[in-house]
């Protein structure tokens, strides 16, 4: 089979082409550079060594999902036997700033994206959704079962859960369709031969990318926001899934679609169902780094629980687990995907800590280096 | 105050600027004719008249608010102080069979009203919410506090549920804006001239144009799906509202704009808060006509009040009321409107039938005659 993939020069993107390459899939790569890094010759660094470890060629083409010309062009210069649409812009924080940025980009590509593929009858559409389609109050553990767009605090939560309801009509729509929502958890580590990896632009909007810039050296300190929750330590629990585990789900995706035909629409949690706190998860990238990691706690008013009703501006030092809505627990009843992508999370907190820890001191300025 | 009206020469929006312009407000309409009525020179008739009824200039273009060019030169060429957006695809039945037709078409051409919005500084805007937002099950009485897209049973609802929650995520990033959502009930009627009124193209989709096209002999029958609903006589009961009282509601919203002065978000009900049944509305509409109106009933598996999941293509005869997901009783709470906006339906039933039947039999083919 042949995968159109978006967005596959970020983290999950590369990760992804990576497995889908070694199961037997050919790929072709669009990116727009959003959130990802080019060489000098407009190519994707993080494709190009997706290349070099598996030896198999990686098609590229600079292209923006939301430029419906330019997607039109992939479409008809390609045949597709299905897609899985990664590109999306994800930052939370600049999403409450920026909203109409977020609507417009995330939703007006997978718009794109949807029409072409109806228009060249490419029926098999893979989207990465996100646990943030779930929204505090979360009932926990969240299963597949539990659908909620109630009280999503941002819009780039928003763009998901939207996505999911289009995707859905669209599939009762076209019932000879095949439609696989899979709610990404938090995907933290590295490609094993720490060629590839997570690679943020500026400050790290997310947890074990901040801890690792920390323990390098990068930056001075890791401010943790509220360690009152009722969880373990006090700090927020979250379900981490490592990368490489993720990047196999969608393979599994496609595995399943092959082997069984027309599934209709389906809904899957990807995570490990166990949860660790921030406090946890610092201690474990301690060990493996064997580096300080200095933390400071600050307390805010965030065991309301509530968004600011009147937050009007971006505040680059919210950044940090727990957020402003968070809840102290999130993690994932992952038993649908097992039984029916016959998929489990295989690597534990270990492997993510080693695994990013080797991307973090092979590549301590990422991809730019 | 100047005001954008896009949509402005379909039902409601010819209404509503008959309304803006009586009271002393000045309008630019514009329109993409997708279900209105032009004149051989391009001119939108409902809007001719408007100018006739009122002694008013009523300036109009030819414009999609979908073409983010079209919709800029309008923006680049004009200063408003806020606009009204009606515009939208909105036959429930068809955003059924044609779900992506509905987002892109909705979703886009507000994101591209929003994004001009910003970017010519204007700061009031109305929209043209539905009491879709709510879907089944729904908790009746609705009032404005209770918020829920959870089981709206169709993309045009999704539409409109999406179009609020993006409104009311921009509002919060721009505190200076006021977005009010009004939410529709069931607009019937005409104005009191038989000037203006609904002329739906082809098949009715809503219930009171197909009574009155059956009244007047154009259509043989009236289907009723459905009369064991838990009701007054078992048929679905729904808010309906004189859609001159529904106009005058987007006037009070303007008119709260200039006294209060930032409002923020606000969102109302436009309803009477009164629901009447499908027989109700039939034997209302038969006494001011003195016609006779035949009438069928067709059961179907409505009572189970689940949207069939494999529901895939358009079924022209489910045209009626109710519809598959269809509840017994819909009616709102309009306190909220009548605090804040100090604004009632001042039109009864009786209104509603008389000046729809004015309506219809001096314009027996609708414009287009």
């Amino acid at each position: 089979m042949h995968i159109l993939v978006t967005g596959a020069a970020g983290f999950i993107g590369s990760h992804t082409v990576l497995e889908l390459l070694e199961s037997g899939y050919t790929v072709l790569c669009i990116d727009n550079f959003a959130n990802a890094i080019s060489d000098e010759h407009g190519n994707a660094i993080s494709l190009k060594r997706v290349a070099a470890i598996t030896g198999k060629p990686v098609p590229f083409q600079n292209a923006d999902v939301c430029d419906e010309a330019a997607l039109e062009k992939v479409f008809a210069e390609n045949k597709f036997d299905g897609v899985i649409h990664l590109a999306a812009l994800k930052a939370v924080g600049e999403s409450v700033a920026k909203p109409l940025q977020y609507y417009s980009n995330n939703l007006v590509a997978s718009l794109n994206l949807i029409q072409m593929c109806l228009k060249y009858n490419v029926k098999n559409f893979v989207f990465s959704s996100s646990a943030t389609v779930y929204g505090p109050p979360s009932e926990l553990p969240i299963t597949e079962k539990s659908q909620t767009g109630q009280g999503i605090t941002n819009p780039y939560g928003q763009t998901k859960y939207m996505m999911e309801q289009i995707l859905i009509d669209v599939g009762k729509a076209n019932p000879e369709w095949n439609v696989v929502l899979l709610r990404y958890f938090n995907p933290v580590g590295a490609h094993k031969s720490g060629l590839i990896g997570e690679d943020p632009k500026g400050v790290p909007n997310n947890l074990m990318p901040y801890v690792s810039q920390v323990a390098i050296g990068k930056l001075p300190v890791l401010t943790i926001y509220g360690d009152q929750f009722d969880t373990v330590d006090g700090t927020g629990v979250r379900d981490y899934i490592h990368v490489v585990d993720l990047a196999k789900g969608h393979v599994k995706a496609f595995d399943r679609i092959k082997n069984v035909g027309n599934v209709g629409t389906e809904i899957y949690n990807l995570g490990t169902g166990v949860g660790y706190s921030v406090r946890q998860m610092v201690d474990a990238l301690k060990k493996v780094s064997g580096r300080d990691i200095p933390v400071k706690v600050r307390e805010r008013d965030y065991k309301l629980q509530k968004f600011p009703e009147k937050m009007t501006k971006f505040e680059p030092e919210t950044i940090g687990v727990p957020r402003p809505g968070d809840v102290a627990s999130v993690f994932c009843d992952p038993s649908l995907a097992q039984e029916k992508l016959g998929w489990r999370a295989e690597n534990g907190l270990e492997e993510m800590c080693a695994d990013l820890w080797n991307w973090q001191t092979k590549n301590p300025q990422g991809f730019s280096a």
